[in-house]
């Protein structure tokens, strides 16, 4: 069984880089927001899953819009949302495709799974202007879980709530052409269940401190270029990057390929860094590259990636979809 | 003996906030970076403080470009960064003027108090193109000292390592006409010290929920409108903001004025809300404001304020040193 990939871009948010991603193998994207949606349409990308609720008048209307410029999907776990979203694919014409959310254990969003899964399934089957297209769960409680028999039990357990559902619901004689899952911790895991048809792992494409822990199977490519601004004593030096620059989300970042410096203490401005042996030497106006603890969070922050092969700079790219978070 | 504002716009970034603190009597602006300061500068503010050092030929030439279009002022710890700046100030011909900071027990950037400090001035007097202008010392970690006894104390005994270097350098025959510390949980304390001319509070403009946890000089102004997207059971919902809206730096934001919410747990875009009593009766679409544990790292994810005065939108104001940490 050959099992999709459909990237999650709320990693990179960058057209080129979903490009790139197409071009090497992948069916579509996933996105988080619909503002993530409108820069990835806006850059030619036309298989979009939002891996979310869409709830509002406003956002609706931008979702039927869309509609008519890509093959859009989105996440629906409940039964207003999906008459409302079918009233505004109606008054614009528009089709919207549809997965049912299904809480896998993550407790987050989604409907339960079984029953209640299919009532909502039925929902969409007969709304106008509506395509049932499958379900999607996500096992995010799991991703991180550091123990690969312990991850890969847990997810088995985790899918088969979803798997379970597919049969009920086409036990009812509705195909469910799609089932989506997983993320970058589990994708191999996830990849080899059958019925699963699409993986939206996203952090693979750089990596980062959090997942380089538990997983060897893709090497890190995004740093922060930073300079030290001080060295007030011997074992202390000051960069300029804080948690306005760089996240401190799972733990500080560590400074790559020096010897001798402990984990980056983050304020607001400064990263302070605590130094031995041969990183003592280290001035003001050396530049020190950051592994970022989690990647997402910290190219929010950013404006541009600066990418470099073999030491040059190749490309100035615009991180378009920074801050689309409506 | 009166102490100057100059407020620390690191908080707001924004410079018509800026011209508003000015004309309720601040003497001028701190910013934390660079490309703060050049916003500012754009914005028609004329007198900056850079709380921060300057490093590296690039920024050196930005920063002595600034001196040309205000009044700007730097923090130096190091006596090869004076130096540069002393160069790139006369191949200019501007004049930059210097704070030295002071260590006070923050441990982060700083020379040490007393001889350390001194040492420093002496450099700043025989650099060219250079004007001391004072010293500046932040007493950073003891802003958010629960007890006020406690804080009060600490922060007069951190004080005083400041003024008895003062004093040093006065007994030097050198002037030092400014002395800038202080925080907003310090901001009262330190502001009646003799020989303090000035504090550099900036998050009382709005205030967060970790500083309202122990300073109620100031009401709460900043918050972030989401709206819930997913009502998965009774005890749970969803709201469309996560860490790439509202930062978890200082613990997860609250909801603001609904009775029976628990804390929103973030994830990267999603808030996930525990609810019971009256609050279990919000649905999808209901819209729910958010009060942001620390509001810097918060106003650095958004490109605009929206100003709403007695529930009426007034102004939607760019916020235009967001990212702007160079």
């Amino acid at each position: 069984v050959k099992t999709n990939l459909r990237p999650h871009i709320k990693t990179h948010k960058t057209p080129i880089l979903a490009h790139k991603q197409i071009q090497a193998g992948a069916i579509g994207i996933c996105c988080a927001k619909l503002g993530e949606a409108e820069v990835m349409v806006a850059g030619g990308i036309k298989d979009i899953l939002i891996a979310n609720q869409i709830v509002g008048d406003q956002k609706m209307s931008r979702l039927v819009g869309l509609a008519h410029h890509c093959n859009i999907m989105i996440a629906v776990d409940d039964p207003k949302n999906v008459a409302d979203i079918s009233s505004a694919a109606q008054a614009s014409g528009a089709i919207v495709r549809m997965l049912v959310e299904v809480n896998v254990g993550m407790n987050r969003c989604g409907v339960e799974p079984g029953e209640p899964t299919l009532a909502l399934v039925r929902e969409i089957e007969k709304s106008p202007n509506l395509e049932f297209a499958g379900l999607m769960g996500y096992e995010g409680h799991l991703v991180f879980c550091a123990d690969y028999q312990e991850r890969a039990a847990k997810t088995k357990k985790a899918m088969q709530l979803l798997t379970d559902t597919v049969e009920l619901v086409e036990s009812a004689d509705i195909p469910v052409e799609i089932v989506s899952a997983a993320g970058t911790g589990t994708y191999n895991i996830t990849a080899e269940i059958p019925r699963i048809t699409e993986i939206q792992a996203g952090s693979y494409i750089f990596m980062d401190g959090r997942y380089r822990s538990i997983l060897k199977d893709f090497d890190c490519a995004l740093s922060l270029l930073t300079t030290v601004i001080s060295r007030p004593n011997r074992n202390r030096l000051v960069v300029d990057a804080g948690m306005k620059s760089i996240t401190n989300e799972f733990g500080p970042p560590e400074i790559i390929g020096i010897q001798g410096t402990k984990p980056v203490r983050l304020s607001e401005e400064h990263g302070t860094v605590y130094v031995e042996g041969d990183a003592t030497q280290l001035r003001p106006g050396d530049k020190v590259d950051l592994l970022p603890s989690h990647g997402d969070t910290t190219i929010n922050l950013h404006n541009h990636y600066f990418a470099v092969r073999d030491g040059i700079l190749e490309a100035v790219w615009e991180i378009a979809g920074r801050g689309k978070f409506r």
